[in-house]
């Protein structure tokens, strides 16, 4: 049985769009023969959609999609859609559902039984589960088909998921000779080899060929990394799509033996290299699903800054990108330096404004009313804003949008001043520690064949230069001390006593826990991020903040 | 039997105070001669928790705490904690519960059953429903137990809500004689009379005496309102707390009349004064819990931020408010002279800081790459933001925390500025429509008996001041129109067209749709405010940034 995967990058309710794109897929699929073709989870309205599942007009509009692609389809498909009926918590009665549609009509549908309210996702929040499991039937081959979450429920993989039932064993019982999963399974690092080893195991434990169909694209704070792939019966891949970018393949299964086969593309070579994949098409994913074409850039000449320029740049294209050094009385020779060769490397836009006649306004108009008292962190917070003002203002006199530079370390403890640095539209780096953030920017010179991010920027010790010789290791611990007691609080939700137990200072966990708890209100006005890690600050992470845990 | 309700404000995650508080109540209610004392919903830990739950030490402190009760409580009690056990989806197996004990020991445990997932509520995150019903027996009376929502199951007064159990019809199946509930149910204006009529009917149809008691205090963006209740058999009001303070009442209830008696305290006498005092407690118990001590508040001379300020005046005492007016080219002599009124009325701090010098600097600064360029946004923003960067840098300098004072109306269609006069740790008035501020000022006059907020600023025309001769009603429709046109969208979730046939014109609807629609973005980044509505901008309403929902 020929079978395409059908991989998008589909846009938030934008349903022309995303139904033209899966028409197109489905006609170059029968035109190559496929019997079959396979959507991802919720590909009619693209996921997540979050409240817009709340209006009932967006509910018609993913209906009339629906039945759009079933009146034009060439040959039989699973497309991922959101159904009504059932007996639901919250107004709407909705489903996560599949429909199998053929010969111009919904043949069956089949709904997610798993439904996931873990970290990023909401879905109790919208939809009611599958109330039982029946198989669908195409060209005479029964096949089970479940949705993400439904066949992830394997203790071995997973073991923190606890559900009660198991879809795909279920549909094993009832005879499913071929299992289909339809996903929008989002990057993080972790899940790059966790994904393909758990889907492998599930084939081989149930001697069925495997079906995987993800999602691919930024939408808001994830990145789905699509990787749709075809595993025979014996947990072996058959067919693979390619990571970061739409594609379409098709496999040839042989039902009987459980044999499949198909192209398998390469994927990125290392984490590294796939996080650096990760983040530049969320960049150009958010960049462009906002409407904007170009984006602002402070640059410190520090790293942080320069990553994310880079990252812009590949994503957007150099000319879509502008740099902007605004040095102060405290900055450093080198940073202005730093930051013009980096743009000069980059061959992005570059300008530079000084903040120092603003900053000096602000202090003097402030005067009388910090008269008497000593320069402190007020004084450094206006030299950030002062630079948080200019690139809005350029971002509103010229339609660039602003992308913040900070990196996880620095966010999670509030190393980052709001309304200052904090400024802009998408954190594209705030969910990398400080010491992989090194890594990405050896991996760009690497890919680059060249120095793009100048080695003098990879070389000097970070500094925020908002006072007189300051640096970082200053008011934190060293950052691979900082990032490792980070990843144990944020990611393992260690106590301190635990993490202290791992060999760190007692005195030291305590200071950086405590910073993390006080700056959970900046993080609450943050702009989005890129998630790429198991835990990331944002929607996967909610936190109160007039609370009192120590 | 006489059963006191411990109606207390608990910090989240203050263990020793929220303990020490709870044990005082049932102490006075021991020397009063209750036999049981009834604390609210997650009484130990405070509601809600968020994802604190995800943390094994927190849970652990929270037994802790509910054990350091049983052993000193000194009559039966029934508390509200989080308990361990049952097969959850998200690692920690957790069950929102209530506990019986007495004799130094629990008696008997009790699990919610019904999870609410909208709107604000998370539940199904973190915890596993009840398996099954069990009674209490207390001083030999069979009782119900339920949790906040689970008595909520009521087609009459929540049809939205379809829930396939009713935990409380089960209980009078197994025989209970007495109904409590306990809660954490927080205010909004339509909540005001439906939750004492739905519990109300939940006596009467089931012809038994209930006893509610819910959490009291703001926690983050909820105001939990208090109120707690006894209801005799045939429905009538029995007894009733404070609403929006501490309390305990006693209340005596012959189980076999199902008759009860006790005090019962006065309500708000209307909308108004319980929107007030919503807002005053949310102000109060955000700026108190979030270790703050005093208040800051940029003055236009508008109504915006008079009520803001008369609203913090009554939470935190005029000598803990400080106003700021901050007067540009473009503001008109009414704006500083309202405002200096106001502080005097209020007996607030208030001091003067022109922007004019940082404004010139700044647009000096940017002169080099705005020439050309026409004035717009750009620069009515740069106003706004060196306000706001004028207010954190008091803020910073004196640990005020600075609240916002945008309106519903201007934070829906985006008639604010994002790190300018959004800048802000609480936006007190952002969930309360214009022309309902315009209520809740001359409310504030009402209760004062003199004109606090000035008559001048009540009658004026709303204006930004940020060009010459700005009115509000030259960008945004009269705010009668406006205010029921987003009420239409963004509360009853009506299309477009249905808005349109409520008599309103199809182009003003489109136009304020598209607004509300591209303002996501900044509401993505706002302060936390106060619910006190039926659907509120944060937590409870999730919209996607980067898709295309027209």
């Amino acid at each position: 049985m020929k079978i395409a995967l059908i991989q998008k990058n589909p846009t938030v309710a934008d349903f022309a769009r995303n139904v033209a794109g899966l028409l197109a897929g489905i006609d170059q699929a029968a035109r190559a023969g496929a019997e079959l073709a396979v959507c991802a989870e919720l590909a009619v309205c693209g996921y997540p959609p979050r409240d817009l599942l709340e209006r009932p007009a967006f509910v018609d509009a993913n209906r009339r999609a629906l039945d759009e692609i079933v009146a034009r389809a060439a040959i039989p498909a699973v497309v991922g859609f959101v159904d009504r009926g059932g007996a639901s918590s919250n107004g709407e009665r909705l489903r996560n559902g599949a429909a199998v549609i053929g010969d111009g009509q919904v043949r069956s549908v089949h709904y997610k039984s798993l439904l996931p309210t873990y970290d990023v996702f909401d879905e109790w929040r919208y939809f009611e589960p599958a109330d039982s499991i029946e198989l669908a039937e195409v060209s005479g081959v029964k096949m089970g088909i479940s949705i993400c979450e439904d066949i992830w429920n394997d203790a071995d993989f997973w073991p923190e998921r606890r559900y009660r039932s198991d879809p795909i064993a279920q549909q094993i019982a009832l005879g499913a000779r071929l299992l289909i999963n339809i996903a929008a399974s989002p990057f993080a690092v972790h899940k790059r080899t966790l994904r393909p080893r758990m889907l492998a195991a599930q084939a081989g434990k149930h001697h069925r060929p495997l079906v995987m169909v993800n999602q691919v694209g930024g939408n808001d704070d994830l990145v789905f990394d699509g990787g749709s792939a075809v595993f025979s019966a014996d947990g072996t891949v058959a067919a693979r799509a390619r990571e970061f970018a739409e594609d379409m393949i098709i496999a040839d299964i042989d039902i009987d033996s459980g044999h499949g086969r198909g192209p398998i593309r390469d994927t990125a070579p290392d984490d590294a290299a796939a996080t650096l994949d990760a983040l530049v098409l969320g960049t150009r994913d958010y960049v462009k699903k906002c409407g904007f074409k170009s984006a602002l850039i402070g640059l410190s000449g520090g790293i942080d800054s320069a990553l994310t320029a880079a990252i812009a740049a590949r994503a957007l294209g150099p000319d879509n990108v502008y740099g902007v050094s605004m040095p102060s009385r405290y900055s450093s020779e080198h940073s202005t330096t730093d930051a013009q060769t980096l743009a000069e490397n980059l061959a992005i836009h570059y300008q530079t404004i000084a903040i120092e006649g603003p900053f000096q306004a602000l202090l003097d108009a402030l005067e009388p009313a910090f008269r008497g008292c000593a320069p402190d962190v007020a004084e450094e917070n206006i030299q950030a804003r002062c630079r948080g003002v200019i690139l809005m203002a350029l971002s509103n006199k010229f339609g660039h949008i602003v992308l913040t530079t900070g990196n996880k370390s620095e966010v999670a403890v509030g190393y980052c001043t709001l309304y200052g640095d904090m400024s802009g539209g998408l954190a594209v780096i705030s969910d990398v520690p400080k010491t992989e953030i090194y890594q990405l920017a050896r991996e760009i010179n690497r890919q680059a064949g060249r120095e793009l991010i100048p080695s003098s920027t990879l070389d000097k010790p970070p500094s925020a230069e908002l006072r007189p010789d300051q640096l970082d290791q200053d008011s934190l611990p060293p950052y691979d001390i900082l990032d490792a007691i980070l990843e144990s609080y944020i990611e393992s939700h260690l106590s301190p006593a635990e993490i202290a137990a791992r060999g760190f200072d007692a005195q030291v966990v305590d200071r950086v826990l405590a910073l993390v708890r006080q700056s959970e209100y900046k993080r609450s006005q943050a702009a989005p991020g890129i998630k790429i890690r198991h835990k990331t600050f944002g929607p996967g992470r909610r936190m109160p903040l007039a609370a009192r845990w120590r």
